[in-house]
Parts: structure tokens; sequence; C-alpha cells
């Protein structure tokens, strides 16, 4: 018989990956051409050719052995190198491998720190609208997530809020920028804000409060937006990244976590992920892929093509009459529903061979999100059920 | 501030991993060719040829995104099919991909498999000696591990003390055979009777006790011994694989969890590690290699290496007058201390370059763990130092 905590987990099980079988059902019904999956945050860019090539060239010039054997639980020394350089190159950090814990994805990167960090009952503040999976990460080890209601206005963190949910037992706040579900890019302003009320309340609480950033969407920026780089603003900034979306390598599950050296405790923070990496049974991120992703550090996914689908969908939803902002970054539209119901206007859809997710599995009733990360041809396809669907909610 | 746990975890961290830097340590100031690492279960044998053409076969004929994109959190629905035809063929077994969930090595596995079935205070039973890391990975879900005393006869489980020590809280026994760190094959008699005393307390307690079979090791077997298929001896018999050994990639986390139909609460149980591969931050085990290691089911390092080092190892050792039984699987030999305090031994050891671990790590006092995955000539030339070590106790 599984555990209690799992049996609650199978009856509510994601409506993400619920809506992603499906389509593959429909898919079957209709024909693939016919479903409209706008559900999954799965890239459909191709990897960029320095991938291919990273991995022809390792497997030429290394030994076997050599490329699939164990390493340090951190990873690789070189690649951790690189990856520093590389970020330091970019912004003006000083890293070196000593700041690097190679992941097994950003979400593996995220479940080590939480390993790493917390006690029982202690607190992580997240943002609405937020990726449904931190409430799970953060239960795993026995952390309360406390949830600030969001700002439906543009989408910006509520900082007031935000200030107020701190108390002594909070270990973290939790910020994904560029956003998921909803593409906004947080401003410096609001970083600067969050920097100044997370310095004060560690001062009025004398305790460490760390600022996570989640960074999957990190180089899926459009309009020249800049996405700051938070540990210069933060000194308490660990940020997780993942090259899922930046080189199309969701299933490699590859990643880092940036410790800087000015985090508090920052000696068994890193000794401590160090085993958490191992005893979580990562053990190391995939050696192949360290290897692959040092060699593609400079590499990008083509960007334009998301850029395309974003105006494409936005123009079209927009001329229909949807409310939705426009977002400066990930491959995601979070949009008003035109029902009050977000859970049914997804079942409306749904007849229409439309699937998205409500915004209630991202602390946001009201609200639908509708992944672009998709063929061109399929918003083309899918915009005139979109248009039925807000005549019919007139 | 890190976890309380964690920085137990810390304090105590692990004996194998500090003794790999300690190694690398001496290496740098003797030079590698005189320091001899037996510290590590790292495999020295080189994959077969069969990896390399698998990678490039994929590489040539699928498009990229394709093979680096998501799938099931449970893997991808052929290679499960695969890997259960594979195994029906050796072990007359009837198992479908419904059976199979891809997992991030055996390590990955064995974690989404405690948190699927273990309450808080629920008791995991293992044997001494066994792998320290299960101790983590049980408390890892605020399990209770309960462990059986060694049989130093001959280091078959001790069956008598089990049955005693089970109770209504015993969730589960984990058993790992090929053993590490003994090299002992649990043999079919032994099976049979453990079989039959949890069969019994199954019934006596009205709960369900699942033997979890933990099998990175089953390729490597000597002397045509048989690994028994332990489902068809229990049907609460869950299976946790790895390819790091039989195919020498332990850097790529690529395994796989057999969970039978015949298993109590089969439904939720696969669905719950689904689930668990999930928020646990895995996902997915790594897409490119789920794909390798399925047109590789036929392939296995080359065995007779190990075999070779065995041979020269246990025969040098005994001729020293060293105390060890044969091993018939893994490539470890465990070897009776010269002197009873085992943790002073390995430090004797280390001052003559040798490295080796404490039987203490594995639960089991008094012995000293070899690991012969090294290089013939690292053997060699280690042996004189080994019968030093042995006139020096004496």
């Amino acid at each position: 018989m599984i555990s209690r905590e799992m049996r609650e987990q199978v009856e509510n099980s994601s409506l993400i990956r619920a809506m992603f079988e499906e389509g593959r059902r429909l898919a079957e019904i209709h024909g693939a051409e016919n479903v409209f999956d706008f559900s999954l945050g799965n890239p459909n860019v191709e990897p960029p050719v320095e991938v291919k090539q990273a991995i022809l060239e390792i497997l030429h010039v290394e030994n076997s052995s050599a490329i699939h054997g164990y390493m340090n639980n951190s990873g690789y020394e070189e690649v951790r190198s690189a990856i520093a350089e590389s970020i330091n190159g970019r912004f003006g950090t000083a890293f070196t491998q000593n700041n690097i814990v190679m992941t097994v994805g950003a979400a593996g990167g995220l479940n080590v720190l939480f390993k790493t960090l917390l006690n029982p009952k202690d607190e992580v503040i997240v943002f609405a609208p937020f990726f449904g999976e931190y409430r799970s990460y953060v239960r795993n080890y026995a952390g309360e997530l406390v949830v600030v209601s969001p700002n439906t206005v543009d989408f910006q963190p509520n900082l007031e809020e935000c200030q107020e949910k701190i108390t002594p037992r909070t270990k973290a706040v939790l910020i994904n920028s560029p956003n998921n579900p909803t593409g906004v890019v947080y401003s410096e302003e609001t970083i600067l804000r969050l920097a100044k009320i997370l310095n004060a309340k560690q001062k009025e609480f004398g305790s460490d409060i760390y600022l996570i950033s989640d960074e999957p969407y990190r180089e899926l920026a459009y309009d020249q937006v800049e996405v700051p780089y938070l540990t210069k603003y933060y000194a308490n900034t660990i940020v997780g990244y993942s090259f899922s979306k930046s080189l199309s390598l969701p299933g490699e599950r590859i990643g880092y976590l940036v410790i800087p050296d000015e985090v508090e405790d920052y000696e068994n923070i890193i000794s401590a992920a160090n085993i958490a990496t191992r005893i979580l049974g990562f053990v190391n991120a995939p050696s192949l892929f360290q290897r692959v992703v040092a060699k593609c550090l400079d590499a990008k996914v083509d960007l334009q093509a998301y850029n395309k689908n974003r105006e494409l969908l936005y123009g079209g939803l927009l001329s229909y009459g949807y409310q939705c902002i426009k977002p400066q970054g990930a491959f995601y539209l979070f949009v008003k529903s035109p029902i009050d119901d977000d859970v049914k206007f997804c079942s409306l859809a749904k007849q229409k061979n439309i699937l998205i997710v409500p915004g209630k599995s991202f602390g946001c009733p009201g609200y639908v999100r509708i992944a672009y990360c998709v063929a061109y041809q399929t918003i083309e396809r899918a915009l005139p059920g979109f248009k039925a669907l807000m005549e019919d909610a007139d």
C-alpha cells in the first residue's frame, strides 16, 4: 500500500500531465493535426546544431570510460569552471567552479536546495501565479509553502503582501523570472525593492532569508528586455538554472545551482548540496551532458521561432477580445478566462480540441495558461477555436 | 544556515567519498601509479562498443527534438517494452512496459520507491553488511532502518534474526545480491526461506511487506552462478536495476524499477512511482540514454577482466593469511581485518598508499571492503603492501 502522502498526490494527480495524456487520446481520435495542445512546456524548437556537434566531438576525442564514469557529486571541475566563466563574462560576476553544483535539471536543483536548507515547518514564500510543482518540492522536505496573492495588474510580485508574510520561520523566497505561467520578467525595480525588504527582515529577525531564483527561462527573453542577475542585488541569492529550454534538452535533465561565496553559511551549503545530490539518488548530473553543455554555453535555440508564435497568438487573442498582458519571456501567455470559472473554460476549450491549463493550477484562478511552444501552424489553426470560445462566452 | 539533518550529514560525511578525495590528494603527491585506490565502486572496465554505436546510430536516425525531449515521467514506452521483453526472455517472466519505470540509476529508483511506499516510522529491514547509502534513502522519507546483524560465516542473510525483527510496521525488506560489500550472491535456498518468512508474517500481521531487490550487480556474476530472479519467488517483489555496472555507465544515471502486476496495490504504486519521479525532481530518466540502453540489452562489459582481478587479489590475500570468503559476484572482497579495529587498519593501509573502506561503513565492523574494479597492475603492485600489512599485524 502506498504512503498517505502519495495517495493524496495520486488522487490530485497533476492537471497538467492529465491534459498531456488527454491530448494524446484526442490526437488518436481526431488526428494529431486537429488537436491543439497548448498544455505543456515542452520546447518544440530544435536544439541548436552545436549540441549534436558537441556529442560527436566528445565521442571522438574522449575514451568512453572517461565520458560515462563517476565524478565528484557536484560535477566535473572543468565543466563547472566553464559555466562560472560564462556567467562572469555575461553578468560581471566573479564565480569559480566552487560556486557551481551541476544538477539533474532545475527541478533536481531545487530539490537538492530544499533538502539542504529546510527544517520541518520552515517557510518558503512564492508569488502567485507560480509553477505548481513548487508545492511538492517544498513539501518533500516538510517545509511550508506561503503563497503571496497575485498582482493581476502587471503580474510583478506583490511585494507589500510579501513583506507582511515574512516571519522568523521564513527560510527562502522563491522567484521565477521569466515567469511560468505569466511570461513576465521581473523588473530591476522589483528586484531592488525585494532585496531591500529581505535585508530589512533579516535584520529584524536576525535570520537568513535565501532568495532562490529559478531560471529555466532566463535565455527566453524578447524585445531586448534585461533579465537582472540576482546575485548582484542581494547577497543571500542562490540561482537554479536549466538547459532544458535554452538548448531544448528537457529530457536530458541537466542544469546547475550557483551558490555564491557571499551566501551566509556558504561552506556548509556547498557541502550539503553535494551530499544532498548523492543521497537523494541523483548522485551526479548525467555525465555526457555535463560535457555537452560546457561546449554549448554560447549556443541558443532559435528564439525568433518562439517570438513569432508569441506575436501571432497574442495579436490574435487580443483581436477577439481576450485580456492578457504581453509577456517578455518564456513561452506562455496567461490570459484572463472569459468566464469566471477557469476550470470550466478549459473544459469548453477541450471540446474544441484546444488544450490549455486552468490558472487554478498556478494559484491564480480566473486565468488560463497557454503554452505557445508549438508549431506556428498549430496556432494558426487553433485561432478560430479561440475566437469561437470568446463568442460563446459573451 | 543548513538544515539540522544536513548538518549531521555534513559532519559524518561519507567515509567512502572522503577516501576518494584522499586518493586524489595522495596521487598528486606520490604519482597516480603509486597510489592503490580500492575504495570506490567505480567501474574501470570500458563500456562495451555497443554503447558508442548506439549513440551514433540514434544521432544519425532520430531528429534531435525527439532524442532530447520530454516523455512520460516513467520513460519511453518502446524502451520500457524492450526492457520487459529482455527480462521475460532471460527469466521466463511476463512483464510489459506497464511494469517498468525508468529511473535515474538504482539510487534514484530506490528514492522513488521509498517516497512511494513509506509513511513516517515505517520500517525497512536490511541485512548487514549493507550499502551505507540505504540509511539515507530510508531516512529521506522518515522511515526507520532496521538492521539485521551479519552472518559472518558465509554472508548469506541472517534469516532467523530477520524473522524476529519483522513487526506490523515493517514495510519492506531490502536486499542486494550480488552484494555490496561482500560480493556474495544470495542462494535460491535463501530466497525460498525468506519468501516463506515474509508470506507468513504478512498473514500474521495482515500487512504488505515488499521485498525490494536492489540489483546493480546482477550481471557481474562469476563461476556460472545463478542469481535468482526474485519476482518468481515472492509476489510482493519490486526490482531496482541499474546499467551503471553492466554497461559501465555510472555517470549517466540510468536504470529502472520492475513493479509486477502481482504486487499488492500495483495500480497505485505505478501511479505514485510516476509522480514521485516527477516531484522528487528527476522528472524522467535521461532521454538519450534511455534509448541507448534499449539498444544494448544484450551487451555486457568484459566480465573476464573483473574475474582476473578477483582471482589475483583473492589468491594473493589468502596466501598472506587474510581471511575472506570467495565471492561470486560484484567487484568487492570483504576481508576480515587482521586487527580488530577496521578503521585503524584502513589508516595503516593508507600509510602504504592503499585505500580501502572499513566494514563499519557497511554495518559490519572488523572487516574491510576492497573494490577490485581497478587495473590489474594496480592489484599486482599493491599486493606487497597487503602482505606487509598482514606481517605488521601479526
